[in-house]
């Protein structure tokens, strides 16, 4: 009965050339992507006055920080470093974006500033925690992902390079979180003295600090994208200049800053490094710092939690093998439910 | 220093307007899927002799059962069910396919079929537990996920509609797998006999039967493809004709079967449902059948999983609370030498 038809090979290869359909998958894929939308999450860190809100406003073209209020000298003093979030859902071409915006105000201000990075380090590792706890749990269908997928490092333009609250902020995040050093506020520098302070920015390479690597170009890509990708990675650490103030530069009106001497262009690229990070940040990296995040940084701290685990569980010898263990302290109403009605079976 | 420039609400919401780029993330998303390439596992199930080595051919354009030895009598009357495994890469425009196909040699054709579908449910489990094991360890990287995406299960033409063994097996694996019914050589039926036996076939909702649901489809379709989409429902199961023979139909090279009263065409749409089975398997569905998978199949299983531990545990009362454990009956060899490391560090 079987048809195995004694079909020529040369017959059968004319038909392979066919179409079959499976080249439609990352199409397939597009379209689930744009039905379920994306989330992302940026952090941003740096002294107080460094222009981060404005940036962070310049880059997504919304008003994140309607609300906020500035705090006095007075009321400087006692301030901690706290995080605050902010969320806002916007919409392109009909893609939605879930924007989380995870701001350290207070970080680096204080007289003594010991550890100041510790509530962001905590934070962050919470983040990873409440994933680790959610992705190990019973029921995974809405788990909301809060694991920061990118840190704007703000370094201050005045100085003359990298200061020790840089380098310990650095130190302690750079294996947590994909860190994107910034120059801010850099039109108070001319183009010769920027270029030193990026030179000095680069030596956190001798320290150990591995900030987040653009991925190798695809020998693929086409020679456009190709020198794209390039001048993108000569040009690290971005200068940036973020202006919510719309002013008329060659009749033309523009986001910039007006002074006596002329206008800043925030979108001018011969002005600063800003379209180059808005290019990187969101148009063509953004899917990559979120994988980095949870492929790398996440797996880490996986790795290093359920190693805790098994050597304490080893240490104990409560067991006679090494077996890890979720780290579900409570369990839940539902598994309780569940376990409960489990028992009345048997 | 604080550079919130006082924008007036229009200007701003005009900036508003303009282009961010997060629209390019399903893009990015869309790049990233064919640089990492696609696998997809289906399952062929049904008796011997039914064409379900033709019919894979056929929907792949491959030859996948090259070295395949047929049967004598007396061998199938010694052989169990046994499962095999082929797997192909495949490309197409550029997108790379893994193609696994399980076949399922032997499933009813014994004299006793008595739980014939055992092994075949014993082996979608074990790649559950396979990758429920593998997600729960330390080392995620590169995690060869072998689950069935989909099982392609064949009805006879002949008979008068689902035999006992048909239920049994969908029945036993309904819950586990994304079952698509597929009534084979259906150039043995005419259009009316194909009808009855259709809707014959969709009675398996009475037993409580699910198979692979298509979903939804989004109001914001366009018409032309709410209209396919409706088609597509409407016309399962689906009755197909297999064929690596290329005959000559209408002055055209087709594959086809040549009969003494004419030429049955795989691709002709009035002939039999294969070019709809393959346009849902393959060019619109078959991200779909993974994400069910995923989704539901597999997060049943682990939950499933869990609970059973979990109640296990709680009566052994060997802790207070009831914990979920990871399946990790051995650590494996990082583990244990991790562990060694941190018992030295101590």
């Amino acid at each position: 009965i079987i048809q195995n038809g004694p079909y020529q090979n040369n017959i059968y290869y004319n038909i392979e050339k066919q179409y079959v359909g499976f080249a439609t998958l990352p199409n397939q894929v597009h379209r689930k992507s744009v039905k379920k939308g994306f989330d992302f999450t940026l952090m941003v860190a740096g002294e107080s006055g460094m222009g981060k809100s404005t940036l962070v406003n310049s880059l997504f073209l919304t008003d994140l920080y309607k609300d906020r209020k500035l705090l006095n000298a007075e009321e400087r003093i006692n301030q901690t470093v706290e995080i605050i979030k902010h969320t806002v859902d916007i919409e392109e071409k009909g893609v939605k974006l879930k924007l989380t915006i995870v701001d350290t105000p207070g970080f680096g201000d204080a007289v003594n500033n010991n550890e100041c990075w510790k509530p962001i380090t905590d934070y962050i590792d919470q983040q990873f925690e409440q994933y680790f706890r959610d992705e190990s749990g019973l029921n995974r269908k809405n788990i909301q992902d809060n694991r920061v997928h990118c840190c704007l490092y703000f370094i201050p333009p005045f100085g003359h390079g990298l200061r020790p609250v840089d380098v310990e902020f650095m130190k302690a995040l750079h294996e947590k979180v994909n860190i994107i050093p910034l120059i801010a506020k850099a039109d108070c520098l001319t183009p010769n003295e920027i270029k030193k302070l990026k030179d000095r920015v680069k030596e956190i390479d001798k320290f150990g600090i591995k900030v987040y690597q653009f991925p190798e170009c695809d020998s693929d890509e086409d020679e456009e994208f190709k020198q794209l990708d390039k001048e993108l990675k000569e040009c690290t650490p971005f200068a940036v200049i973020g202006s919510n103030t719309v002013v008329e530069a060659r009749g033309q009106r523009v986001r910039g800053r007006l002074y006596p001497w002329g206008i800043v262009e925030v979108e001018n690229q011969s002005h600063c490094d800003f379209v180059k990070l808005r290019n990187m940040l969101i148009r063509s990296h953004m899917h990559d710092l979120k994988d980095v995040t949870c492929d790398v940084h996440y797996e880490n701290y996986r790795a290093q939690c359920i190693q805790e685990m098994t050597s304490k569980l080893a240490q104990d010898n409560r067991m006679e093998s090494p077996i890890p263990i979720l780290p579900l302290s409570t369990p839940d109403a539902e598994t309780e439910k569940l376990i409960k009605m489990k028992d009345e079976e048997v």
